[in-house]
């Protein structure tokens, strides 16, 4: 299948899993549902679904294997949006070109969107396992949970908010990311090789090399994006970091420096997938794919 | 054992294995971590980690193997009176006799803290489970799941926000508080039962009886203890209920009423245990432990 073809495949049946989990709008609590299908549903690139599906690739997990690990990670990650689209975080109004959920709905809404649909990963996970053996799923849940704590995302959002006005380096900045968004793309990428046929250790070792670039680049991008794309073309408001005077790559690095930081990041992940083969193809697309965003 | 005694040596364990299992304070993000201390340990009743233990007591699980289970529902506990007290929600400034987590660092920190308690508690039961087979583990995580979601705990925060100066019918109240306090005080109890030993279909339509009376049991007995206890009693502030206009079980039954309602729940739950015989002793004395707070 071709990448682009490939793409919308991926991230239709991504959209129609997160329909099918969440619960309907009619269900009570309505409010609180309609929220939180609001907060998932209708948006986003899925980029985390695609890692997912990417690495399980690698050890020809079938796509229904993956649907539910996928749908997890991708349930964290709207978790963090919402709640950091609070007044108390970053005060944001405009996510995926709509209204933020406290904006559209209100802030105990959005606190009770956020926590509920934490939960619902993890149920997701408990009850429709993604690895084919019960340990198997165990570990899943170990990679997610690992990722989205205090020594992962949550962590890198403490990160965030404590630099907030502050000069950082560029090591710092690095320290931050690598939490606050390289834990969860890392997991995805781990997560979907632990489906299909097992890994040698060596494919590990190479998945989480590739793993860790990927989480950098994908900063890297958005920081650039952030600076340079208008809010129409974002779906989100644009120019917000320099706004609330947070450190970026951009504003670390300087444009062009951030840009070459991007291009070889891209290098370096192409790089580690040579020794995979074919079987490698689809993670490297994704990683064109997420460079190309801002090139 | 007294019950007494029991009482201590389970809090005792308990507040050790959330010790142990939080992240020391200087680990970074220092800040957060210290705030994760801040929100879980040094106080409580370890109601919920009592009930997993005297669950476990009837299919004679040993203590370790419920050290986990207990401690994970606690921190869901924990996390879902950090976010409760926050200003979007009760905007309440006392907890356990403490100033309430975003008093004492700030709505950020709050917000996070409970989002990487929650985290936590899943990462807990996936790490160091809590069944000796990982299936059972995997349902251990998938009941903890469904009690705290939207159709558990944090939907019957959505109900408790909706009903905000509105007047309930007793039955309105009811599934709010089955909701928010009950899934949990269930799920702690159906956990318990999960470990050591398996249990009879009958014993757990009988334990499942007894939890959603206890469930309720504890609610009652809360109200009637926010209406007519003082604040330096409740290490939390009293009265918060009528002050915010909130309906309870006092303001719909009136005091009286509302304390034989307790007692009628404290004698049926008492009663399903019987066929139990002497194995039920300990869910007995915790039936009458959290009924006496109030009589």
């Amino acid at each position: 299948m071709k990448f682009s073809d490939w793409l919308t495949y991926i991230q239709q049946r991504t959209e129609a899993v997160l329909e099918a989990t969440l619960p309907a709008a009619g269900v009570a609590p309505d409010r609180l549902h309609e929220a939180m299908r609001y907060a998932v549903l209708g948006g986003g690139k899925r980029m985390r679904a695609l890692l997912v599906h990417a690495s399980g690739s690698l050890t020809h997990a079938r796509p229904e294997q993956l649907d539910h690990a996928a749908c997890a990670v991708e349930l964290i990650h709207a978790y963090s949006l919402v709640h950091d689209d609070m007044p108390c975080m970053d005060d944001d109004k405009l996510r995926r070109g709509k209204p933020t959920v406290h904006v559209e709905y209100d802030e105990a809404t959005a606190l009770l969107v956020g926590d509920a649909l934490q939960t619902l990963a993890f149920q997701v996970l408990a009850e429709s396992p993604a690895s084919t053996t019960a340990s198997g799923e165990l570990e899943v849940i170990r990679l997610l949970a690992e990722a989205a704590g205090s020594r992962g995302m949550a962590g890198g959002q403490a990160i965030d908010i404590a630099a907030a006005g502050r000069e950082l380096t560029r090591e710092e900045l690095e320290t931050m990311h690598v939490h606050k968004t390289g834990a969860l793309v890392r997991a995805a990428i781990l997560i979907g090789a632990r489906s299909g046929e097992g890994v040698s250790e060596e494919r590990r070792r190479r998945l989480d090399q590739y793993a860790k670039r990927i989480g950098l680049l994908y900063q890297v991008v958005d920081d650039i994006l952030d600076a340079e794309a208008d809010t129409a073309t974002l779906g989100k408001t644009a120019g917000k970091d320099a706004a609330q005077n947070k450190p970026t790559y951009v504003s670390v690095m300087g444009a062009s420096e951030a840009r070459r930081f991007a291009e070889d990041l891209l290098a370096e992940a192409i790089d580690t997938l040579a020794p995979l083969g074919g079987r490698g193809a689809r993670l490297r697309e994704v990683a064109e794919f997420i460079a190309h965003r801002a090139f």
